[in-house]
């Protein structure tokens, strides 16, 4: 037996979105940074060009990339006429739709970031610090300006856990959320394990590495961690909590005996990042070193990998995985947030 | 110093995707099958309404929900006046925008998804068999008659690699998919492993208990790992593999003797499931039990979890994990691409 349909059933118009044939949109962005993230997002639009032009129609032009200092050598080739040191003036440029801001730091980035906000422009950012600080004022001032904010690579770089709470775990109500967050304190107490070294020679050979910045409290201390936590909450939970609610201790005080006695029972000490919710009131936040039974998914996390456990009360427990840092990766994120964003903006 | 923008500066129309407030969008739903997936449909639309309706404007309507044996208890409550045992009625409903069909088998399923699709309508499906041997048909289809195709829940249940090999990772070219997307044969072998068991014990335990059917054939040979596999690789790499060309080797002749040895050399033997694309050619698909080195991501995934491992070339090596199977995690891949469907639909 089959289903027949008879020729009169009510026939659909094809919707609006579909892309006429040949149809191109051509977007305009302005970076903000051309360190090693920004390096990568203009690698990868380049690498990507042709595929965005065929599956989507897009044309992403980058329009002006502002740089601190135009003399210094860049990991990638670009237009010297696009390189400016005013931040000023892209955004004053009608042919910019999309802001990457991908320097870092919370002044100037944002300034830019608001102001372009104000415009009602897109927005996409890597600045974990600026979002775990002003994410519920920013995306206020997104929504007042008809303008859009993503930052999916403000946490676990290349991994895609903002996507995913946004849209792909619609269906559920998520009570929890646990991570490995910081790569950098993961690569240290990965090496302090499997080589006995204590904290500084780990922190020494992270440095040596690139893993670490010549400054590294704000990983060592779990700042970092709970600034990502804070990002992964609000994705979680729907509302900003607050950053100074968080429980945050560092790898401060992990010495290579209590891993060595963690070891030889089985289990393994991990900087750990969790966002719990009791009940309607605010969440708990913490962040922590602590023993791991080795057979938990979380324990297998070496080096400078990360990864995210989300639980749903339909999708059950979820693991995501991958490089928390990096040029690439956090381009790989930043990338697709730009086309998500190119692809929905209409009108102008 | 801060960024100044004059107030002269260009300000942009609020993109017309943003949501009048208060505008709701009413989407019907024709559910085909109340088993345990679609009993979990039903149960996430109903547990999700008020969020779905508050961030999204979109109350989704079950219209009709069709089985074969109404007399049939259900996990579920539905009113009685939806239920029907007529394939075509639903198809004629005007009201009806979006398909949803997780009765599974490839006749009766087929005819539905193709009928709907010439229609117009959005579907998705659950249907790992009908999209692996006739994806590219009902692609084509859904392009020709305006409508739109989803079926994440076909690989990996709750896990979203669908949602991130189409959207999150959109800067990537992708050359390798990877892992364990079949939950009862990684069943069997987590069992035969930890309990010393034969292959015929572990198989009737998982019946047992659930995890594989009364025919595991599709299972244990591997053929459903190999569908998944199919639509897995048309998503990394861009084009349907025909499935025809997978080499596909099952479980079927392993042994407690070589999961033991491999476990004295610190190894484990895993059904992998593998998509390599090398230059520009077919891609090589393969099926097949291997041995994994205990530390590698995909060893740790135990019992009837799922794990699929994608490298990206900027990106780098991304893990996915989660529930393969079951109603609750197959109605959260459902939901997701219904919500994403009934968003994204316009015109009418």
């Amino acid at each position: 037996m089959t289903t027949h349909v008879s020729p009169h059933a009510a026939r659909r118009t094809p919707a609006s979105r579909t892309r006429r044939p040949g149809a191109v949109r051509t977007v305009g962005i302005a970076l903000y940074g051309l360190g090693t993230v920004g390096s990568g997002v203009v690698e990868a639009l380049e690498a990507r060009r042709p595929e965005l032009l065929r599956r989507f129609g897009l044309d992403l032009r980058l329009h002006h990339v502002v740089v601190r200092d135009p003399s210094l050598p860049r990991g990638v080739a670009v237009d010297p006429a696009l390189v400016t040191t005013d931040r000023h003036a892209p955004l004053e440029d009608p042919a910019v739709d999309l802001v990457v801001e991908v320097m870092g730091g919370l002044d100037h980035a944002g300034d830019v970031v608001r102001a372009a906000l104000r415009t009602g422009r897109g927005v996409v950012t890597a600045n974990k610090a600026l979002i775990a600080t002003a994410g519920d004022e920013l995306e206020r001032l997104a929504r007042a300006g008809g303008g859009r904010l993503r930052y999916e690579a403000a946490v676990g770089g290349a991994i895609p856990i903002l996507h995913a709470l946004r849209g792909a775990l619609v269906a559920n109500r998520i009570d929890r959320v646990r991570g490995i967050v910081n790569g950098t304190t993961n690569y240290i107490l990965t090496r302090m394990a499997e080589d006995r070294l204590d904290l500084g020679a780990a922190l020494a050979d992270a440095q040596a590495k690139g893993f670490a910045e010549a400054d590294p409290t704000a990983d060592v201390s779990g700042l970092d961690a709970a600034q990502k936590l804070v990002i992964l909450a609000r994705h979680a939970f729907g509302r900003w909590p607050v950053l100074d609610r968080a429980t945050v201790e560092g790898i401060g005080a992990v010495t290579p005996e209590a891993i060595e006695d963690a070891e030889r029972r089985g289990r393994r000490i991990k900087l750990i990042a969790e966002a719990v919710r009791d009940g309607n009131d605010e969440p708990t936040l913490w962040v922590a070193p602590i023993e791991l039974d080795r057979d938990e998914p979380l324990a297998a996390v070496q080096g400078v990998m990360n990864a995210i456990q989300v639980t749903g009360d339909f999708a059950g427990p979820l693991l995501f995985g991958g490089p928390g840092a990096g040029g690439r990766p956090t381009a790989s994120a930043v990338v697709a947030d730009i086309v998500e964003l190119a692809r929905s903006r209409r009108g102008r």
